[in-house]
């Protein structure tokens, strides 16, 4: 009592206090860098501390940080970068001359010849022109308008800014908008903060975390009674569940948007990140165009791609762009206005982004190496993803799908009645509990299926793929051995 | 009616139109790149297309982007972004030394040494700290706990997060926010889309665009009739309006806040642009804390800094950051919450406000070529903010006060009850229809006061004072010689 009278006291003292905040930012969660990933910080402090622990190091094997986790950047994107920073080395003689004439593009597309200068808040037109190319020879020829390009903040300013054009209403008219379960959690924390309604449909984890459209059905059919579905939001290749969807499923998912009228959201940002034999990344929009123009006239599209993730990893720059498709010109008005007042994102992200869509061609001189970063990038990927699944599914009660594409695999976990109850008792999640436990006994960290969502009853952890092979191999051992651990002791 | 039946037969067959988007974006507006810029877009490709105009080029002074109007950038900055960018230059013996070990002392803080990791959230940890020195420097040793920084995209990201957290009730218990009419358009844009109640207070014309406590009374006492007032936003030195604030003012300003219980946030993004004699840059947390404890260990603060101002312009990186003082601790983990959704700022952007609070010092290689460059284009601005006031104070019919700091003149212009009409019956606000007639017939492009709110029946314009000084001479005369002309033809 006396803390909760101190509470109130000091509640009267500050003018913002957790109990007048904003209540939608309250119901926000962000899993990939919650209570664990907080904890894991705290662990590597003591370590470095010289305070014991049973593991030597902390491995953060929760988000998808690529360079964090020893990937390389691109030497061509680099140099690019840098003679775009500091364009004296435009007369550096060991700069290579595609490199240069990349960075003075893009400069000459900049205010004053500057990443410094302000650019349009759509983008750069020269890199909206180079992206809209690419998506052309993407999708085999089906026309892209530079117009309909906007260049975001990484792809997650992207999703939300496109949520933020969809919400209205009140109570029964309320917008809502369907995510998969599971999700990447940026779109439960949007629509939170948003107050939109989030409908949940489940992916087929018997089926490889596939789609079906009558679950599609029973999700929209049952939010329909209390809100107003507007969109459906599809990961592909998915987040955290790593599966490639078939031509097939994507082109059912368009025919159930178009007739139940919603407004379609297709991540794509693993587009370059597929690995299994017989899968193929499938655009949306390739897709939708040949649906022909019964659906390519009308179902609205917008597609999010990213900087961060595929060969690139480049995360910190916050690069991305995001293509619009069938809007309604009056509603892209709108979106041109919101964008503006941010003024612009980053040029930097915004250069970077030019250069994946627009590599080293064959015949130049930084083409040979660029090819060869990118496989061996690539390749170390596909193995690890072969790697994760098959050491993952050599533990008994741990089961996981292939990681078709993106960088995580998203086993599910048995967790004994009596370490359920355990967590239950102390407030905790079962799957967090396990993975807290996993962290403070060998430093692991990754993220508790019930951060993504996830059937009731059934418990999962996300982990990238991305540790160095030798370091993955240690890791999964050591999952292996802490499962068996903890499986024994809670039996 | 044929359009209106059309209207109504394209709303049906999209999901998302204008009359079903989210009617608080609709709201917003941002005159900085509102109709008249995307005007001077046009203008600018038609002329480019060899389409005859009344002006050879156009001339952009609405915005506050100074590598765009030719300001140089520092070196040492661009020398240390390179090296991050492209590490391999570390080897190269041509960049200084102390470019190379903050180079160093960056990649080391990032994961996997590379600027392409996600940072933590609030930003870079050693930046944080080479941040609150800074402060605790400029602010006389007023200490500064790290913690209490957040890296920012940009100082607008900040800015909106904070206006964020504070918007809650309903009705007549509906966040209020105070800001000075004229205002920096962003605040009015954030507001509108959180559907927070914007409070205007005025700031006294006659007298140099200063703060009267009386005046923020009056805004404040008519406020709580419908709304709850919350918090307090301060532009120091002003945009649009230039003027620096007095350190008594500031003080006034904590008072009344401590008085009234409300959130003070202080954009302080033109702290080193201060020209005029006799004026000088007061940071609110000094006064704060220079008004003893009773103030210092209660006013909540947030201050607001950017790398895009000042003497480095660097807009293109969106590097920014905040500094919150008394936040409540519960509060703060919301705030760190929040952030973490979007993962990171750009870390380029943390890099260069990195370098921004911690330049070349005495002694090191770089050191001198940094003053030289920084007082450089600091005397040109000066220059230019004494050459803007008098040559607009020679033209009958405008009024301009000194332009003491910031970029930005925003002169007075009269414009007659004829050329009232005129713009009344073509649906346009006056001062937006003087502009349009000035960017049509010179090719100059100014924001109208409207956009950034004036007392009823009072026109004005802002004008950066950005242009190398020759041009600005030029521009200065054509705006005397429109001006002159305009009064002309509409009396």
């Amino acid at each position: 009592e006396a803390t909760q009278r101190g509470r109130v006291m000091s509640s009267r003292a500050k003018v913002l206090t957790i109990d007048t905040m904003n209540p939608t930012v309250k119901k926000v969660e962000y899993a990939v860098r919650g209570p664990i990933v907080q904890r894991a910080v705290e662990l590597e402090r003591e370590l470095s501390e010289g305070i014991k622990k049973p593991f030597a190091e902390v491995i953060k094997a929760n988000i998808g940080d690529a360079h964090a986790m020893g990937q390389q950047p691109i030497t061509f994107f680099r140099q690019v970068l840098a003679l775009c920073s500091y364009p004296e080395l435009l007369n550096d003689s060991t700069f290579p001359e595609d490199a240069k004439s990349r960075a003075r593009r893009i400069l000459q597309s900049c205010g004053g010849n500057s990443m410094g200068s302000y650019s349009a808040s759509q983008g750069i037109d020269s890199v909206r022109q180079d992206v809209a190319r690419y998506i052309e020879r993407r999708d085999g020829g089906v026309p892209c308008d530079p117009d309909n390009i906007y260049l975001t903040t990484g792809a997650s300013d992207g999703i939300v800014t496109m949520l933020k054009l969809l919400v209205c209403g009140e109570g029964a008219t309320r917008t809502g908008v369907m995510i998969s379960i599971p999700q990447y959690p940026l779109y439960s924390a949007a629509l939170a903060e948003l107050g939109a309604v989030q409908i949940n449909y489940y992916l087929n984890e018997e089926k490889c975390w596939s789609m079906d459209i009558s679950e599609l059905q029973r999700a929209l059919d049952e939010a329909r009674r209390h809100c107003n579905p507007r969109a459906l939001c599809i990961i592909n290749p998915g987040n955290p569940t790593g599966q490639v969807q078939s031509r097939q499923c994507i082109e059912d998912v368009i025919r159930f948007a178009a007739k139940e009228r919603l407004f379609l959201m297709a991540d794509e940002v693993y587009q370059d990140n597929v690995y299994a034999d017989g899968c193929q990344f499938h655009s949306f929009k390739k897709v939708l165009f040949e649906m022909g123009p019964e659906y390519s006239n009308t179902v609205e599209l917008v597609s999010f791609h990213s900087t961060s993730k595929c060969y690139m990893g480049e995360c910190g720059f916050r690069g991305g762009y995001m293509e619009i498709i069938n809007m309604d010109n009056e509603v892209k008005a709108q979106l041109t206005k919101l964008v503006s007042v941010r003024l612009c994102p980053p040029v930097p992200g915004q250069a970077l982004m030019d250069l994946v869509v627009n590599p080293p061609q064959p015949g130049e001189p930084s083409y040979e190496n660029f090819i060869k970063e990118r496989t061996a990038t690539l390749s170390a990927l596909a193995e690890k993803a072969k790697l994760t699944e098959q050491v993952l599914n050599t533990v008994q009660g741990i089961s996981c799908n292939p990681v078709q594409g993106a960088m995580y695999s998203f086993p599910r976990i048995t967790i004994s009645a009596k370490a359920v109850k355990e967590a239950t008792d102390k407030g905790q999640q079962p799957d967090m509990f396990y993975c807290m436990k996993m962290l403070e006994e060998t430093g692991i960290c990754l993220v508790p299926g019930s951060g993504f969502g996830q059937k009731d009853g059934t418990y999962h952890f996300r982990m990238t793929i991305l540790p160095p092979t030798d370091k993955l191999k240690i890791l999964l051992n050591k999952v292996k051995e802490f499962h068996q651990k903890f499986t024994q002791q809670y039996t």
